[in-house]
């Protein structure tokens, strides 16, 4: 049994060390993990990323904690949902959208029951007086049917751009991670679907796509050749295409920031030019 | 039983990695949480603050180390304290001041006995060389005053800046997040006090203030009007006080830096107008 | 037992916490702790210095997982390697020369099993797919034969450049904090040696070198003076030299970023003068 902790708080102030606190105090000997605190302010799509990359290599009896929560304060919903990744803990604002793709919700409840929250709830900081309690009862074994009522109509994040034709493959970029490395939606997400079907060469492993070499890879204007195995197969400086370590298309420089040499940002096209 | 690791090292060089593998090989087993490790250098006010945040949410037999230490090397004193809120370690520079507030401390005492050192004292890392093995030895179990002499004159900041007059509350500016939230002295601190002998609509919790409805905050020669409940109240970029998840009045900008756009810093003074 | 894990991922995306995920699901209950995950990107020289300073304040039985890999994804070898002062598991790339001269290895392994991998490996995370499942099967008793072939010629290092002539001793920057704080070679790694050998003042602890009074220390073109006891011995602004921590002669500014005043960069010399 572990709980993990993913935020945008940072590491500055003292907020997730009292989540910790809070956790230990109505569980203790849980151990806390953290995944990040640096999730880019607000950004909920990065976190949904970062959940769906990490999630998978946790012991599904886990229970993960997530605040970005621009929404503090207002009416959206404070959730836990059941999952063959885990149990997530969060805002109800779509952050779990990637990982329920991948692990579909068996149930999913609001987390009303104030006897699994602190005392005095503040209207800025649910991290510690709702998500934090909430994980430390689920760690005790608290069923998740007795933190509220059933919700059937979570929020869910629009599902990354990926259209397929004859001679291309379109989708768009959805992570920039802290190497300046940019993430497409082209992968492992299409894998069970258009881009086996396209050619059987693609298998179920990322080197199935890296094997291709019938396909281009076009971004910002630029071709940036086919896919590559290495970041070491082109001159320092120049950009390139791999598979990266999720199965996904990601666009590089190889020692350098690809986002800014790019000039590529969160939602922008990525084109795969297949013949 | 878990310690506690609050400092300004940062956490790019192996310091606090250091100080949990001393812990580890004292107290094997005892888990160590971070508070944080980015306190600004040498600022014990900063300290001061983020331990009243957060130790109320730790349960009371935690053990808390501080190294926030622009003394290092000098004749100040390492100390630990026992309170209700958990086991102080740390240098005795008044860094434990505002949580001795809240939790007065039931015993101080100076870690002199070089038996609970490490064998070699170094004079720039008392974190690895005394403090780390203060608290390990705490976890298992050393009575406090096996570590030296009882201290009853240890070092206090000085209390916050709270003034209160028939039309206005003053207050200073004692931390700042990395948000660029401003947190003043007005609030949770003055509750049992001042603030509840004005007006028996302050009750004991945060929406006491927030209902009021009566009072206007005035911060950097701006009137920022009356205390609101979120952030989302006023426009984006437009500056806003409220009570922040601690209880104490918060100056922040809707989604930017307040700090930056109020021009304030610790230390500051702030207004409540009262009419 | 525990874990420790080292890299130049940045805490910024869900690397680390992926690795933590994977060891949770193979090794259960057993603590990651971080050394730091801000190696400066690719720096495998200040990589092997932290695990120097880091690595003799842990449980010997203790495991630690470092990845500093320019060159994941090509011929390198994965490896493991029993020491005096743990367990070390990361690429032979020379990360752990400094370690092995304090600490020799028993025994290096390449981590050559794909039994004790990811069932996938890709070609970009080996610190997710290989390494980190090497520490838990370490951790939960695998013997360091079961990983594969005994490895005898280890990637190394040069040795930090350390000359002695009667007048001078000559080292070279080694590390550089991220206060600014410049380390050199010259001090304890000499201890058993030269140093000793012209001075018999330079005792076995950092404090003979201080008490010298015989030296000047010049580096960057500049006389810092006789080696100090703190920091602040000098004014605010000010260069000087100290035994650091670790016992070796460190170059400081007083409250300011000695590395950027002094123009020095790792590898540039330092010189002693002995007269």
């Amino acid at each position: 049994m572990l709980i993990t902790i993913t935020t945008d708080f940072g590491t500055r102030d003292g907020y997730v060390g009292t989540m910790k606190g809070v956790i230990a105090g109505i569980a203790p000997g849980v151990p806390c993990i953290d995944i990040t605190q640096e999730i880019p302010p607000q950004d909920v799509r990065s976190a949904a990323y970062v959940l769906w990359t990490a999630l998978p290599y946790f012991p599904p009896e886990s229970i993960h904690v997530v605040v970005v929560d621009p929404g503090v304060g207002t009416a959206r919903r404070p959730i836990a949902a059941r999952t063959p990744w885990g149990t997530l803990v969060g805002p109800d604002n779509g952050i779990f959208s990637y990982v329920w793709e991948s692990a579909p919700p068996m149930r999913i409840v609001e987390l009303a029951n104030p006897a699994y929250r602190n005392v005095a709830v503040s209207s800025t900081f649910h991290g510690r007086d709702i998500f934090s309690p909430a994980a430390a009862y689920l760690a005790r074994g608290v069923p998740l049917d007795e933190f509220g009522p059933e919700v059937t109509d979570p929020v869910r994040l629009p599902a990354p751009l990926l259209t397929v034709t004859d001679t291309t493959i379109t989708g768009e970029v959805i992570y920039i991670d802290h190497f300046g490395n940019v993430i497409t939606s082209i992968g492992r997400l299409v894998w069970d679907g258009a881009l086996l079907a396209l050619d059987p060469a693609f298998g179920e492993v990322p080197s199935g796509i890296i094997n291709a070499g019938r396909v281009r890879v076009i971004a910002a204007g630029r071709d940036l050749g086919p896919v590559r195995r290495t970041y070491g197969e082109v001159e320092p400086g120049e950009p390139l295409a791999l598979v990266g370590s999720e199965g996904l298309l990601e666009l590089a420089v190889n020692r350098g920031h690809g986002a800014q040499a790019l000039g590529l940002a969160i939602g922008d096209a990525v084109e795969i030019a297949l013949h």
